[in-house]
């Protein structure tokens, strides 16, 4: 059987003019995903390489180029998940770490190894301990203002000027804002990047990475490094036979309460082809939560893999209650990696689901039609090998 | 109604010489929390505060007197969960605090008020960050060695020598070692604390408070900081009509790969009064999961409050997989309160649940009966006046 990667760049508010360096970006990760795939790799390496690739871009807010915390610095999330071994491993609040998701991954193998004494491997480093953990384990780490991109500098001083602005026009005691100032605010830079991946045995692999909020504080931990939050892979997922992996992105609070990741795997146990439980389960458990009480936009981004072994198909959803989501995907059987955004209008962000879907049949990948949103044509191909070079990054 | 809290002080092998002294903890906990149900206090306010007690003690392995990592600081994790508004707020390694389950509750009551600019209050901090954040919303911050106690001093350089020695004796390539060598380094100081309550107006609550493992690795997250995994409160849980709240304890990476606080909560959904289904449920999702494939010992405790509002009862469950684990409770309607120690025959360690079982009806409370397992005779209550002041913090 084929295997196929899928990446996304994240559910967020994506600017329209970047939009062809976005779904390049996404190309390529495919890409290099395949070529692991191909020269015998497991799913768990295409996730990982394909996830390293979005970091190392200036565009997304992942590794280099992540979002500033409210002092100034990169402090990144990151998590992988292999579906065989049921194993997972996570970086959270991690400064100087060139690639998180390598951390990720070098803490998941070792768990394999137990310590001596009986200690247990940790499955979860946060901060500081875990830049030296990773110094100590072979994953490349760096001076902290290394990540930070000219890109993320501006936005950030732009950023705390407009807090200023509104803490002066407001005055000390007015904490609430505007709703229209809000959803500008909330738009910017949702955008963490993930990968999913079945391989030619039937493995799933996920993995997901982010630079967090914009301003967040210093040590804040979103879903990209909580369990079951941010990632999700699970051969013969709850014993439904069908193996499922899931990356994640939006709000991590909202992400966090929800459990995300595992949720949508769960909701995507489902007989029919078409996803309409999927869709029924994120409107209940998400849109209409409990768990989010008191929230008005609530933001959400899933990239889902469900590969069916009996019937040797695989299928794709992606779905976004913000303004956008950018994804790419490819199969082993495939030459070109192919990309897409899709939209929201902006009246129904943070209360509607736009969902997606794509399915690949016994080795061939075929489009079987577009779910409850918008979706953009695909660019043209030739706009690839035009503008290739101008996404190269340069961190 | 009565309100009832109970409180554990983990699960994993407490010495038999200091059994009195951990009982007599747990009740002077439960006494204080409940002073805060009398003075009209909430369940979250009074989970809160028997955490705090719990973690002033150098007798448990949170707060003062936590274990240390491998470089001999302490590092803390926390967290509570609020069934009413099902808030969670977190707080992981995080050094200097000096009670971790305030500054976890602060988090928690911090989300209730949106920043400005729309920002998105933390619900998940850790390390020096979290320490700062503590120190900026009125959360008493100290040297992080003052939280350092003597025995968690003694018990770190014997710990060193013993990996030491376990290295030397195996030359650098015996990374495996003996199952009894195992068993002797896992018995140690698992004992995190907790503890669940029902406030008068039906509303629950849980906390969870944790040094974590003996020897980890500086920055390393545990279950107690873990949304799902350390801690849950839920009324009207899944729609159920019952307000369960539960703390765990035992060993993080286990605990994380089965989020095992919610698991607990879901399996506790049950209209026999017996828990059959509980203990069938932690057999089939803990001892003989998937995701913990290759651990051959899983430690893990559980303290579960499952509260009927239409019967007006409260059913308390205590398990365990681990050799020892002690609790204590009272109610609202009781002058004094009990405390309680079970344990597992050392064979069965790691592989068998102990669960115990207390039941309290429409205010009265009373004996069910016991559980599967071992538990040992409360104490005279003489010992308490005798010996109370034995067990009074230092720090």
């Amino acid at each position: 059987m084929s295997g196929v990667i899928a990446v996304h760049v994240g559910a967020g508010s994506h600017s329209s003019s970047l939009k062809g360096d976005y779904k390049l970006l996404c190309k390529r990760a495919c890409k290099e995903a395949i070529g692991v795939l191909q020269q015998g790799g497991s799913a768990l390496d295409a996730v990982c390489v394909a996830t390293q690739v979005l970091e190392d871009s200036p565009l997304t807010n992942a590794g280099f180029g992540s979002s500033l915390t409210s002092d100034g610095n990169v402090e990144c999330d990151a998590s992988i998940m292999d579906g065989r071994s049921l194993r997972h491993g996570a970086a959270g609040a991690v400064p100087g770490v060139k690639n998180p998701i390598l951390l990720a991954r070098q803490i998941l193998d070792a768990q394999a190894q137990p310590l001596t004494g009986g200690l247990v491997p940790p499955s979860f480093l946060t901060g500081t301990g875990a830049q030296t953990w990773a110094g100590s384990h072979g994953v490349e780490t760096c001076e902290p203002r290394d990540l930070i991109a000219e890109k993320s500098q501006r936005i950030h001083e732009e950023s705390v000027r407009q807090i200023q602005r509104l803490e002066e026009r407001g005055g000390k005691r007015r904490r609430h804002i505007l709703p229209e100032e809000q959803e500008e605010m909330q738009g910017a830079l949702l955008d963490t990047v993930g990968a999913v991946c079945v391989d030619g045995a039937g493995y799933v692999a996920s993995a997901v990475s982010s630079g967090g909020l914009l301003l967040k504080h210093s040590g804040r931990v979103g879903q990209a490094a909580v369990y079951g939050c941010g990632c999700w892979a699970e051969n013969n997922c709850e014993g439904s036979g069908l193996n499922i992996s899931v990356s994640t992105s939006g709000c991590g609070e909202h992400l966090i309460r929800t459990m995300f990741a595992r949720l949508c795997a769960q909701s995507a146990i489902d007989p029919q082809p078409l996803g309409t439980k999927l869709v029924d389960s994120i409107n209940t458990n998400f849109l209409e939560s409990g768990f989010l009480e008191g929230i008005q936009h609530r933001m959400a981004g899933s990239l889902i893999l469900r590969h069916c072994p009996s019937s040797a198909t695989t299928d794709l959803y992606w779905l976004h209650t913000t303004r956008t989501m950018g994804v790419g995907f490819m199969t082993t059987a495939d030459t070109k990696a192919q990309a897409h955004f899709s939209e929201l209008p902006s009246e129904r962000i943070g209360g509607t689901v736009n969902m997606q879907f794509k399915s690949f049949g016994a080795g061939v990948a075929s489009t079987s039609g577009a779910g409850v949103g918008q979706e953009e044509e695909e660019e043209e191909e030739e706009h690839e090998e035009r503008s290739g070079s101008e996404e190269e990054q340069p961190g």
